[in-house]
């Protein structure tokens, strides 16, 4: 027996008609590619972007083509998205952090037919526009005059095709499973894949997000999504503030400490979002100048694992709560927050802290899995760690043109790739990549972990823990450390500083100093290029017969 | 094309299963029909319903069917609902607050199979079983000590199909759109109608409602659903507590002041809900007996329009916030809620209190549109009234067994039968029903707000305003006022007091004193009953030639 409530497809369009009726006056405040402050309003946005709904259509899209923007976190950006999502097209982000050859390809993998781009990106794409033959027009995001010095032959102008177009344009009307976004996964290895959103999808993550120990967000509040929307949706925050009524501050390309501290100040923001090395930079910045967060009530951080004295920077300096978060372009992205539950409440600052370390616990609508190598459920002990798996309605189910083949186990997870532990609260904690973790006599080591200890030592300026092989055990622990200028170390008081603050069987079979830690593109140490340098390295516990 | 995430239908066993995963130790508390307050967990409950669902398919059920319950909001009635929802049966909750006749209707229009019920309805199921006969079993919920005392021949024992069964039963795996709950409508005209909810409608009415500008419940909430789970889903709490992890306060059978003020203060209650009689009785007994509210923080009021003492009574005497909220059974039910806007919030107190007497604005996922007769939509212009109309994926879209026929408009618009005014800041106002309005000269005089007017005059006790019959106007205001024991009082000084206070074309016609408005069993003003007492009754304007 079927329910009787009324159809009511869950397309993002919804989204935006819901913010021009119910919070029509709200603002979107952007600074703008070209420098100045922007000021427009969600009811302004809805009429643009149906605008460029019919701009798009004029330009022959049809439902389904791809159409990417290449552009920062402006206004602009959101009537980009929206008018190409409400028409039934899917809005591709591309991340311009990206090397040429990679964007190259994902443009090409996609199939792009149009590309919305910020004045910043004209001279990648005049440089390499004969390598993507998909892409019919480009849409420079600015006005007549920002085209004057726009150097890319036949370039459309975003402004004049906002001017030419009515704003009487039909939205939605297909099925909510209709594709609405893609994004490539930044891909450490093989090519980037993508992951290709549904209006469902998005929806649903929307709504899931709004929820009080998720983001949170209100009709009040003012929210600064420093994290862009190339970046996984901007964590939702494109389609949750319009929903919501928040007021938006878009940052535009300027991300260091002195720009988003203005911002923060001058637009009264209550609620951020970013990755640790945007606060690391604000913090840094704060302390130089002095400087007061008067407005800011919290911010969420995620993207890689928060350090502790960011959080404590916030909370005892500025007053701001902070929440970690873990999450993955795969699952739209919102895993996991580490908002505090009733238990963890009551606890004082310094123990919730522990908590507020780890990623956190999962909204209802993502199901997490702990398991071993065995296909085995691991317990929720804190102390037991295994791969973590995630299924839910906004989690990849495959990749776009099946790229990697099933993706999913026999119950419907999709592997995560991360190494975690899951306490007895329900907050899991990534320990490691699954494919860095070191699988020593069937046991598994978490690199991280001691990495982390062993930066604590004085005289170390970065860490790394790599696995070894070892003919006994298959894998050892071997540590590089890069040492503070000037200094000088040894093997053994490397060892005697991590005694006792890990398993003794997690103990390194070495320490190798090293000139130089690769880190990639995203700040993260690059083991990948680790483990090739390091090839030929033998571990002197391999090198004779092993007793023990 | 379509996306590529995961398929997960939305189903509410999900719910109860994330609960037990993520919040499987927090407590559900009951003041249990028997008597003593009762403590269990979600991962009991979850555990409890699975052996419920196994007992339900054991006496043959099968999706689709209907089955009852007549029960209080106890942890044992939540094991109820979720071991019917689960294996796609529906859960009929019925309302023990009806007239004989009605609920009998309501069992038999349903054909429900089996009735859970508590102690308390065991006299009135024996004395009309026999006019019941779709009903195979009733299961009364219960131990067996409790079963001693009950006089229903053949019932069953709620504890022992608990104990018989095994708690390995699967959920869900079907389609989302799947009935999953009936609630029959109170119908003031006709017979009750019946709204079929799917497990769809009901996953989103949870996901919208955890926003934080609707209920905004949090995992460190202690919440207490004083509106019963046959009242409307008790707004939904029964779904959000175990899908946020809010600790859940069941208040049984007992809602008078004493005994809701003794559950908010023993279990540290931060969050509850009811209608606004609810909160009056506990407001006097606070006044009565001097007590206080240590932990509460927030109480949604609905069911009918708050009174402003019962608002400046929480806010100003113990610091509780309200929340007022409209719905229906026919929007699962929540419709809008009176949460601050940026703007609101930057509003005094005072000022605040006038949004805070409106019915407030629409989550994203409810459409709402104000018309007039003649179909055209109507300003937000917070003056403007028309008919009150509402879309969305919670909303009905036709009753059960297609009773009252085709209730959607042209556009899917479900009609409230409510008369509404919406503000410039998006805020509705509930001013009367449609069929109460007065229609003067083709204008509309809302019926209600002269009657708030009207009672503040220290000698009235009770004011209802009706429409007489006019031969110019059509229709014209008559009011009356039964007024305070042994007062005395003249249609010139009720007029006078009306004078300035409403638009001159909204002065009543006529005011007639009465010895009895008569209220009906909602405790709102019968004015069905009132016109037809009034029937014969000719307005003195309308005697005569009308000149202006």
């Amino acid at each position: 027996m079927q329910g009787l409530m009324q159809g009511w497809p869950l397309t993002v369009d919804r989204i935006l008609d819901h913010a021009k009726t119910w919070h029509g006056g709200r603002e979107v405040v952007s600074r703008s590619v070209e420098g100045p402050i922007v000021r427009t309003t969600y009811a302004e946005i809805h009429g643009r972007a149906k605008k460029l709904s019919n701009a798009l259509l004029g330009l022959g899209v049809k439902p389904g083509d791809r159409v990417a923007t290449l552009a920062w976190n402006t206004a602009r950006h959101i009537e980009a998205w929206y008018g190409v999502m409400g028409i039934g097209a899917v809005c591709h982000t591309l991340n311009p952090r990206l090397f040429a050859d990679q964007l190259c390809y994902i443009i090409n993998h996609a199939e792009d037919q149009i590309i919305f781009t910020d004045l910043t990106f004209l001279p990648f794409l005049l440089e390499h526009r004969d390598k993507l033959p998909t892409v019919k027009h480009f849409i420079v995001m600015t006005d007549e005059a920002g085209m004057q010095g726009a150097n890319l032959p036949g370039a459309l102008c975003f402004e004049t095709l906002v001017d030419q177009n009515c704003a009487d344009c039909a939205w939605g009307g297909f099925d909510e499973n209709t594709a609405a976004g893609l994004c490539y996964t930044s891909g450490t290895t093989g090519n980037p894949k993508g992951v290709l959103y549904s209006h469902r999808s998005n929806f649903l993550h929307t709504l899931v997000t709004m929820g009080k120990d998720v983001m949170g967000l209100s009709a009040t509040d003012t929210v600064l999504p420093v994290v862009p929307m190339f970046h996984a949706n901007a964590w939702g925050l494109a389609f949750s503030c319009p929903a919501t009524g928040a007021k938006l501050v878009m940052p535009g390309q300027k991300l260091d400490g002195a720009s988003v501290h203005e911002l923060l100040e001058t637009e009264g923001v209550t609620f951020s979002a970013a990755v640790p090395t945007v606060w690391q930079m604000l913090l840094t910045h704060l302390r130089e100048t002095k400087g007061q967060l008067t407005t800011l009530k919290r911010v969420v951080i995620g993207g890689s694992a928060v350090p502790e004295a960011i959080v404590r920077g916030f909370r005892d300096d500025f007053g701001v709560s902070v929440t970690h978060a873990w999450g993955m372009t795969e699952t739209s992205p919102l895993g996991t927050l580490a908002t505090p539950t009733g238990d963890i409440a009551r606890m004082d600052s310094e123990e919730q802290l522990r908590f507020t370390l780890k990623q956190g616990r999962p909204p209802v609508g993502i199901d997490l899995k702990l398991e071993n190598d065995a296909g085995e459920r691991l317990p929720h002990d804190g102390a037991t760690f295994g791969k973590l798996l995630v299924k839910g309605p906004f989690v990849v189910g495959e990749y776009f043109k099946s790229e990697g083949g099933d993706i999913l186990d026999a119950e419907g997870f999709f592997d995560t790739g991360d190494v975690a532990t899951i306490d007895a609260h329900g907050y899991m904690q990534i320990t490691d990549r699954a494919k860095d973790v070191i699988k020593s006599g069937g046991e598994w080591i978490s690199t991280i972990e001691i990495e982390n200890i062993a930066m604590g030592h004085p005289k170390a300026a970065l860490a790394a823990v790599i696995g070894a092989a070892h003919p006994k055990w298959d894998e050892r622990p071997l540590l590089l450390v890069k040492l503070q200028p000037d200094q000088t170390g040894t093997k053994e008081e490397f060892l005697a500083f991590l005694e006792g603050k890990i398993a003794k069987w997690w103990m390194p079979d070495d320490v190798v100093f090293v000139d130089d830690i690769p880190l990639g593109a995203t700040g993260k140490i690059d083991k990948k290029l680790i483990r090739q340098r390091m090839e030929g390295y033998v571990l002197p516990t391999a090198k004779t017969p092993v007793s023990a």
